[in-house]
């Protein structure tokens, strides 16, 4: 995690009215753990099968339980569906996620839902036999104008790898994991993360965000267009990829995070308030993007119902209270700006990568960065 | 419209990447038309019916002709569901929007749906007989921090003069129509439009956007919290408005038009996008927000079935073109960047308003503006 | 109440495999009243304004308290949206209804709309002035083959006199309220009601179904296409209503109750649970139908914010239980058990009208129907 | 094909008012192709990995040209979303389906889409390159009551042989491809198909519908509760499987075809109508049933941006006309009456099947049906 280069706060940049929380990441929110496998292979020309390769997965773990015998309350919001995202409906239905929320490369995204039922299978024996399916999650962001993404080269034990290694401390952020060949606004992008405390007078709770940066736009930060004023300017760009140019459109990934007991109607809209957090950095949704929030909460957990100890099975949920729809406004401002902090701290932590057929992205100049902010950083 | 308060753009600022259109408003949208109708009357303590009065109707008219039966495709997005807005489950069902838009006061969007029936009813013998029902379109911002909300003062003769004084030139902004009673970000809201016109090479097209502003959120300027900064914190606030406090919520409504021919499937994509020129203001949707975006296109009219010249009813619409999905990106730019103009318009052209029990609004300080924002200023 | 018709399973049908409740009615769910005013005037010829007047209004109410100070759960389902209902929206995003739900003729939504804001104003003196807004429900049918839909004959005085008079006791069906002019299926349709108790093993609940139904479909009952077999083809008719004859299209308003103690996310999946039940009737959704489902539970109430008696806001819902989502199932088959019935109930129940024009609708002939199933019937 | 069970049109019922098509298949739409591949393999205890297999693959081609560059439009319609389908976010997003359609067993998602992935890598040596990514389409029923779900027994050389396989003739129903180890309704289910054909009034267009039944209901057969009749009671199983009892909930997958010139919006409303269908049968969507429709249309084929032979893109889809609105409902019709009868076609044609641990899948039993029915049949 030494490579460096700041975090955008440690920069000196102020994102919000809200203070973050101690480790000002997702993993502020109690239990919360994350995992990468970083996968970073080879030089030169493309060759399929064989690489380069810079790709990677990255998990995000709600508990580091028994997540298909002890559920979480979520939802989902997908703002331009140009994706690949697995999982979703049930989400949708349930308002439950039952599964570790894997990101990884596009064509892969099968063989990582694969591993993550490999991992449920194991963990649970009676699924697939008694205990009724799994669903798994994985979200996704395209790699392959620096990686060998046609090789799919996520395998079941990287994901296994990233579980096991999540941790509930820091996060590695930039080129790691799902975010090692993503790009964003013309730079290298990658994984970010930030967080946000709400004042005890409205809950004292944590929201937590997690992004994986990989889209078009016009970088916007303290207000300055920097992305055009640093030479990339997304509509100057072919409506496709040709070979060597950055590819117009990209995704982004969102996973927020909270402690607040929220309905999974609430995390819904928790969720949309995602993309608040990134249209304030210059994203607006090319149609090429694939953009998905996931939110969940860790204040309750529901338990699997074959799980309950006795013979009957139970039919009413024990009320655990809920935020109520008039408490819920600070929290959407908490997911707003955790989430905009977490877009900036991929750019800010990415460092150049030079991956398949010598494609270069580079990360962004944070020397001409602060020329151009100037008496604008740490006010 | 001379109110010597200046509009964003020529205030200094330079907001997007894209330019605005002739008259920088929704109605560079050629054949749209814009009408107010501004109700202010009396002064001092509320008496319920009676006053004071600082409210009124603003009306969007895709085009001048009859729109029950000309209707074009549209769509509408709802960022933030808590409003009395209507008409939109037909929208979302038929892709076709039949009625002026009426954005007005919460408690009088029955009144004035009332009025678009009745309009309709006199263009149209038929509706109701022979030719099957109709469905208005209204949409609300509650006003009544300043204004005899309870009174519902806007009637149907009032919605008759917005239609007729209709107009496809200059709109006028701030403290007008629906805006008249508007609050945003603590200070006095109301109407703004702005628009973009795309590059040849993207097609040439221009997007039109129109708000009434009425929401909490932390006033941002060029990237600056200029909002807390000038006294205006949105959380501060109490949870809910306790009298002579301006209500933490409200809502704001976005109408988006475009003469690209756009289906109603990627009018709903244009949509969205509103929602992202309005985060960029500072916008996140408080809780009780009701935060609606229509979006409409002028390339066609839907002919309604019972016109068609021949007794055999025709069974396919003829195919007139519709933009690749491919080539909607720039579009989804221009409609950000047009809807973050247009609030700020909003703001910059409203004037101080004091209202019932002598409830005040003030207009955003352009001086103390722009000693904030100093040099940030036309760049 | 006393036309002499009978209800489907008086008649002998037997529908479904689960019991009714005592009164097989809406109202079976305790505390849920339902009111109607009947608008009958004229006979001969359209005279627009006046008559032949054959409409109405029906209301149901969660429970007669405050409905704006203790709403109740609420959840929608538009399964075909060509309608004119209002409210829907917020209902979506809070997950609460605070009013009556009121159902009446297409063109008169906004009158019923307004009466029911005076209502709420005059219950609850501090909305629209420190207490916040008001979102009321009304769906609609179109009635205009039977009466002077253009005249839009519901005025206030009829929407309280329908919440004066609601009962908790048995409901009217047929010709009433808004059925009054209501068609279905060719012959004369209405207000149609029914319900549905679980075993205690599945948790005792009641669901109650409430139907107005107006829409065109193939009649089917037992399983035989009796539409036909009595001469009413939907898809013979002419794609749009000609004077004289009936309208293709048409609408059905569903409204679920129960004291099951459902999330408005279960909820909203109980509300899609009503078109199963319309759909073994016959029904398929023709374009021009407005097929919405209110559900609502009346296991809980959730106080208005500044109803708490405390200076400071609650933050936390106290919870309360849930049903699980394993337990949903038997619920959904009661709504669409109790909606299939609900809706021959209006068939059963309406009698012969003669309305504006001579235009005639008739009642289901029972005697053919017997005929036609024979020993179908009490099996 | 010969196991000697007739189709429900062939043994005697008469379901619905429109004509099915000369095959009475999906494959009477012009160009469609569907294709099995079937494992069964073992007997006797349940060895994971090993066996005994009850399962397989079905694909659904809209074309058999490259999908990839000849997109369809399409749409889905999720009515219960507990189910493990994937890309479905990005049909609603694009209005298009890029991919075969493939339904397998629930764990076997994953290594199905990776195959499907695989083959549009082939086919396709830009994608990932510089063409853009790819969207497989899978969905799924649990069949782990009879096979060895969780050995995932379906490969890529099985989605490979059904996708060469694929036929544009009859279509295999019953214990084939997907159906292979499906149950419906407590008896066993499989594949079914049908379709119909519209008057050239209504425009003489053809919908055909193939679903792969596996839930739960009250079985309903000419509007007989069969089911219970004959033992099959959904609601006294247990609430969840357990050993040797078939699970309660399950799913349905239906997918939908037409050559007529529906845009993606009227696509999503004729997919919610295969849930009418559905519903006539005596389905009605338990908790754990995941139940999706996918609708496409054939009329028109939307060309990958990046094959225009143009250096330029063309911005504008030349329109090519598509289906009024007012024309809808004759569709609407079909698809409920092909679904329904597809659904019966899965039932009457499947046989009986043991499979894991002796767990026993019987055929509804046809001759006692007949005894039920009696006079009912061939009216």
């Amino acid at each position: 995690m030494g490579n460096g280069r700041p975090r955008a706060r440690e920069w000196g940049l102020r994102l919000g009215v809200l203070p973050p929380g101690p480790r000002n990441a997702i993993t502020d929110v109690e239990g919360v753990a994350v995992g990468h496998t970083t996968l970073w292979m080879g030089e030169g020309p493309l060759v399929e099968g064989v690489g380069p390769v810079r790709t990677g997965v990255t998990v995000i773990l709600p508990h580091r339980g028994n997540l298909y015998l002890e559920k979480v309350p979520a939802a989902q919001f997908t703002f331009n569906g140009y994706g690949k995202a697995t999982g979703l409906a049930q989400i949708d239905e349930t308002g439950t996620i039952e599964s570790p929320i894997a990101v990884t490369s596009t064509l892969n995204v099968a063989r990582v839902a694969d591993a993550l039922v490999s991992h449920c299978l194991e963990q649970n024996p009676g699924v697939g036999r008694v205990l009724g399916t799994f669903s798994p999650v994985v979200a996704e962001i395209y790699d392959g104008f620096l990686s060998d993404a046609r090789g799919r080269h996520v395998r079941e034990q990287h994901v296994r790898e990233a579980i096991r290694s999540a941790s509930t401390g820091p996060v590695e952020e930039g080129c790691v994991g799902a975010g090692t060949g993503a790009m964003a606004f013309g730079w290298k992008g990658g994984v970010g993360t930030s967080s946000r405390v709400l004042p005890a007078s409205h809950g004292g709770w944590t929201v937590g965000s997690l992004v994986v940066t990989n889209f078009a736009g016009v970088l916007t930060i303290q207000g300055l267009p920097v992305g055009p004023l640093l030479g990339h300017m997304p509509l100057d760009l072919p409506a496709r990829e040709a070979d060597g140019q950055p590819h117009e459109g990209g995704s982004v990934i969102v996973v927020l995070a909270t402690d607040a007991p929220l309905s999974p109607r609430n995390l819904h809209r928790l969720a949309r308030r995602g993309v608040i957090g990134l249209a304030r950095t210059g994203f607006f949704g090319t149609h090429t993007s694939g953009d998905f929030v996931l939110a969940f909460s860790t204040a309750v957990r529901i338990p699997h119902a074959a799980r309950l100890p006795s013979g009957q099975e139970s039919l009413v949920l024990p009320g655990t209270g809920e935020v109520r729809n008039e408490a819920t406004s600070a929290l959407f401002l908490a997911a707003a700006e955790a989430t905009e902090e977490a877009v900036l701290n991929a750019l800010f932590r990415a460092t150049t990568v030079v991956g398949r057929d010598g494609h270069r992205a580079e990360a962004l100049d944070l020397e001409k960065l602060r020329e151009l902010l100037g008496n604008l950083v740490s006010r």
